[in-house]
């Protein structure tokens, strides 16, 4: 078991938001993309904490003309009450997916049912973190969005035309197990990320997950080109809805996507997300078995599932669950001291005193 | 290639809807009834066809109490404008599935999304088929239900406590593609009945599809007791997305779920269904690349997938929209000699004339 720094979330928070402000981010961008970092980081997600989101804006966003501080959405009119359209003119992903959030979520307290659609975006960075904020205020959450690049196979293909293209729901369950359940995932066998991790440990990949350069299959993660999708046909029919969305939102040729150096001047870069919240009531048929509750009734399923010597299976988001229960009990974020240099790097940038490793309290 | 008997819809619906109603059916529960059989066996779905409908209602349907020909929907109220819970008193699934697919098209005309959550349900038998129904008259659409019975073991478990639980959606793409896409299959690696055929045939099955009495894997169709999830901890998610629609929307423990006899006499052993519409332009930015249509971008999209390298790929629906084009090329529904030989089984049991195998088109 690795040991991990504590960082208060205050300090995390204000050296994010610095390093927003100072790419020119408005302060209320800059706290939500601290916000959304900081609960990465506190649910064990170390994929996409504060050093993938200022990597990622280096990368793509405002340093690359993909995100542009200080954007104003424009809420495009709509004759349908339920569903609201939005132009992010690639305002910060994180910021655009908060409110997002917040919008369906009146939609659905009004109609049952809301969805935000969202063109010109820039990526949102973790999926699953607003659907734990969804479901932690009462409601079915999901949304999909198109990765930044192509670098999924479609099945029996040979060349990535797909983003990695996650799905992700959220579930109120906390009532009910104690935690958001919380299913979150890319819809390629494993992220690009993890390929590069397995080659600095000199390790194979799984069957079935990567391609090389000629499109045949490969575990060699030095010479994987591009990923496969999970399960076979089902994954791909996973990845396509994705830019399914896309199509019908605004996005452009997937193989441009992020890729403003390759592309005609005429065809769009940009990639979208799409938002859905449902309201628990406008489900419920109100008649549950032995006079349950509905999140009784939700109980007594899930318990079902899990019982009968199922009882070392997890629900999904039990591990972000405990993760963050970990970080709370320790009192801010958990980071290793790899990436406390990391962010101290940051900090020096930015003009900030560096966090002291040798004193903060370690767990 | 194996031959085909061409028989008549208009024949083949009258032997469906007569059998309906010979178990008492209403003449419009056995029309639509008929009208999914003939869906199914125009799209190639041979293991949902007019067959398994009356087998299915026979094991567990109107003959066995889950059924209950002649029932009546009702609208439970709501304070949600865009959705709606239906009692469906257990009526005839594909009854209750298609005007639930009219309501949704309704609710996604007004509000741009429409949502239908149907409890006391009797299995609707093909989801795919709601949803080509729906993609065909221009409406994004989803489905899941809770499938009749729990053979699937929970990722990390060892015995089976979740549904095949499929999921389906539907994309009006036939002005895109010249057919709906439809990404349409269960959350178990096989289906069961596809265990039964590579036992028969003396196959094994794939890594990772099943498990024999112990929960211990098994790629012996003759030793396989339940079935894995496709995609672990991924399929997993995506199964119990459906188990917790039904612990919102009513359904009770899936263990008890169409076994009666099992149940203590207060609990519910029906399945749920959930339906969701989206009408395409709630979700038009408004703004494609090159000046296109919505329609023509998803074009774009999806050419792009397709193209560089990709054309053995194929699309969701596309072997669906082949079989159907050859079978309306063929003036009927096709039918192998075995299928007829069953077919004209229910016919004798009804006193209606036989099919005459010798005298029918082959194709």
């Amino acid at each position: 078991m690795s040991e991990f720094l504590v960082i208060p979330r205050a300090d995390h928070d204000n050296l994010i938001a610095n390093a927003y402000q100072a790419r020119g981010f408005t302060p209320e961008e800059a706290a939500l993309g601290a916000k959304l970092a900081a609960e990465a980081a506190r649910h064990g997600i170390r994929t996409h904490h504060g050093l993938k989101a200022l990597h990622l804006d280096h990368l793509f966003g405002s340093a690359a003309g993909g995100c542009v501080p200080g954007a104003e959405i424009e809420v495009i009119p709509s004759r349908f009450a339920a569903s609201e359209r939005w132009n992010a003119n690639k305002k910060l992903g994180q910021a655009v997916a908060y409110q997002a959030i917040d919008r369906a979520i009146e939609l659905a307290e009004e109609f049952g049912i809301g969805q935000v659609a969202v063109d010109n975006a820039f990526h949102y960075l973790w999926g699953g973190g607003y659907m734990i904020e969804a479901a932690q205020r009462g409601y079915y959450a999901y949304t999909n969005c198109t990765a930044a690049l192509a670098e999924v196979v479609p099945f029996g293909g040979k060349f990535p035309t797909l983003g990695t293209n996650p799905h992700s729901w959220g579930i109120p369950s906390t009532d009910a197990v104690g935690f958001p359940i919380v299913i979150d995932w890319a819809t390629s066998t494993v992220a690009m990320g993890r390929v590069q991790s397995l080659a600095r440990e000199g390790k194979s990949l799984p069957e079935g997950a990567a391609v090389d350069a000629d499109g045949n299959p490969t575990t060699d993660p030095n010479k994987v080109s591009a990923l496969l999708p999970f399960g076979a046909h089902k994954g791909y029919g996973l990845s396509l809805i994705n830019e399914i969305f896309g199509g019908f939102i605004g996005g452009s040729l997937p193989t441009l996507r992020s890729r403003k150096d390759k592309a005609p001047a005429d065809e769009k870069t940009t990639p979208v997300f799409y938002f859905q919240v449902i309201h628990p009531e406008a489900l419920s048929g109100g008649n549950f078995a032995k006079g349950r509750s509905q999140k009784d009734n939700l109980r007594a399923v899930l318990d079902d599932i899990l019982d009968h010597g199922n009882d070392n299976c997890i629900l999904p988001g039990q591990f972000e669950a405990q993760a963050r229960r970990k970080s709370d009990e320790a009192g801010g974020l958990l980071f290793t001291a790899a990436e406390v240099a990391e962010f101290n790097e940051i900090a020096r940038e930015l003009g900030l005193q560096e966090w002291d490793a040798a004193s903060l309290p370690a767990v």
